[in-house]
């Protein structure tokens, strides 16, 4: 791998205040940093934005704030995630991702491996999406006002025309699929926090899906709704998607992916995989008649080898979420109420 | 004023982590706070981002995250300021400013009562400055993990053909404007700081430019720079804009816009008006013979009344800003070193 942080700070060199004052702390943070990782030729039009040309058509828009703790963990740490999740967002707009634009808070103290580490993984995981990292903002608070780092990503991507993208369209009839296992990112997360104790092999499942998705796009004509089930988890954002579209969704609990490991976790700590964050994996509801198709191409990439239908659009009419047990019986899935674990991403 | 939160908080309704879930009280929060102030048809889109039409141009992208303390100072609070600070940093870009997206870091505790004021403060910003607030997102962290509240705004905006603005395009015989009075708003951050124990009348001048920069770029054919010295100041920027442009910038101390209030404020706390923050002001650079028709212009507008020639590119191939005091001499204005106030925006 190439190296992209050419200053090799000590342990002992930290976050200052100086280094969000505007002046030459902060250019030199930038320089030997953020730019020695991100450089691109829009990045370097060092303006206060980037201006870039756009054809006619539509583009998406999305943003998401990372506040992830711990800040690494098994299978990624905040920058990976801050990159791919809003890379999952514009992709499941429809959109191929294209630029992201990064805000960061620094907590005065944070150790400089530590952020060129972060913004190391960045750059990997937006070199594998093919999206560039055209503008930013770095602010720092001092100790205590944050939590080591946090990170603003928003990003926009182009809508290819004739996509049409939307949670609601989910119509009766159509299937939803889930791109691969449930619970491993949440999983993951909470094995990473001493407090609760437990421990999994389980890593992060984080991943940008955009390669699969514009490939599922330009394969399957009728795509009803594409969406990752993040914060809230599959339960919710089915919710979330009835609600929409105001259908009858049934999840069969058979065929749900849940490792495991998940169900071990689950177990110790009394939750429901449903409602556990996810960030590798999405859901696509699409036209039974083209559910096969959608399968074996999802299954042709590792990150959604696992992918299988669950479930499937029963009714109009009426937002609502079932659960067919593997007893035979029915249950409500509703949304998640309160919290389940905070800062999960 | 229409009432945008239809929801009457009691002072004693805080954020909980539950509001962070992605769950039912985060939609809760969504539908009463954030979709009460803000609600548009792209934000009703519903969807992990939002999807508009692009006619075929150049796109405007910038990015920023406001950390001010206190939250509320005279003049305006962290959201007024958040959606003036991205409209402005597009305007400089030569952009109209099109649409905004947000991402909110909320503080376990934070009174809704304080939210709804400042989502209200940016629902008025992003009107005056006809955007809109399209997509967003919300984290929650534990108390005493952030600072109330830190806001990223990052936005997008058309670059009308023809436009070109850019720091490396200032040259040898342009003059620098300045649209208004020097060091307002950091003095009145400082003075709302307890610990710095002094009071002034002066009010922060956050205020949206792109009115004023859209007129000027359509009335006056060759603007070669502009900008909002906001971190670091008029100091710290136009050495950026010389280095950018490898050009020798003279200023005129005689005839800086710095009011009284801030002339004494500095001298009580030992700083040097050229390095304080502004956020209602921007520096226009542009040849000579347009200089006195964009002044006219400026000053037309309640913004930027004070509009004012503070110096001019004097020289190309180094890059150096230098003051002509009011004694004759000249002394070198360097880039702002360290930091002079932390968290001013």
């Amino acid at each position: 791998m190439k190296t992209v942080c050419p200053v090799p700070y000590n342990a002992s060199d930290t976050i200052l205040l100086g280094h969000g004052s505007g002046g030459r702390m902060s250019h030199q943070l930038i320089r030997d940093v953020f730019r020695a990782a991100f450089g691109n030729p829009l990045l370097d039009q060092d303006h206060d934005g980037c201006v870039f040309a756009v054809e006619a058509g539509r583009m998406a828009y999305s943003t998401d704030t990372f506040v992830v703790h711990p800040l690494f963990f098994k299978g990624g740490n905040i920058g990976d995630l801050a990159v791919n999740g809003t890379v999952n967002d514009l992709a499941c707009c429809g959109a191929v991702p294209r630029y992201l634009a990064t805000g960061f808070i620094l907590e005065e103290g944070l150790p400089l491996t530590t952020l060129q580490a972060i913004v190391h993984s960045m750059q990997a995981a937006a070199g594998k999406a093919h999206v560039s990292i055209v503008t930013g903002d770095t602010k720092v608070v001092e100790h205590g006002k944050c939590d080591g780092i946090f990170i603003n990503t928003s990003g926009v991507g182009i809508v290819p025309e004739g996509i049409n993208i939307a949670p609601s369209r989910a119509t009766v009839g159509d299937v939803v699929i889930c791109s691969g296992n449930i619970g491993v990112h949440g999983v993951a997360i909470m094995s990473a926090r001493d407090s609760l104790g437990f421990e999994t092999a389980l890593e992060s499942d984080t991943t940008a899906l955009n390669h699969i998705t514009q490939q599922l796009l330009c394969t399957i004509a009728d795509v009803h709704v594409l969406r990752d089930p993040t914060r809230g988890g599959v339960g919710t954002t089915l919710n979330e998607i009835a609600a929409a579209a105001n259908v009858a969704i049934e999840l069969d609990e058979a065929a749900l992916p849940v490792p495991n490991a998940v169900k071990a976790a689950s177990e110790i700590l009394g939750i429901d995989p449903l409602y556990i964050a996810n960030e590798g994996i999405m859901l696509v509801i699409l036209p039974e008649r083209h559910a096969e198709q959608a399968l074996r191409l999802l299954q042709r990439f590792v990150e959604s080898k696992n992918a299988t239908t669950v479930g499937r659009v029963v009714a109009s009419g009426r937002a609502t979420v079932t659960l067919k047990t593997v007893y035979g019986n029915h249950r409500t899935v509703p949304m998640l109420a309160g919290e389940q674990l905070p800062r999960i991403c």
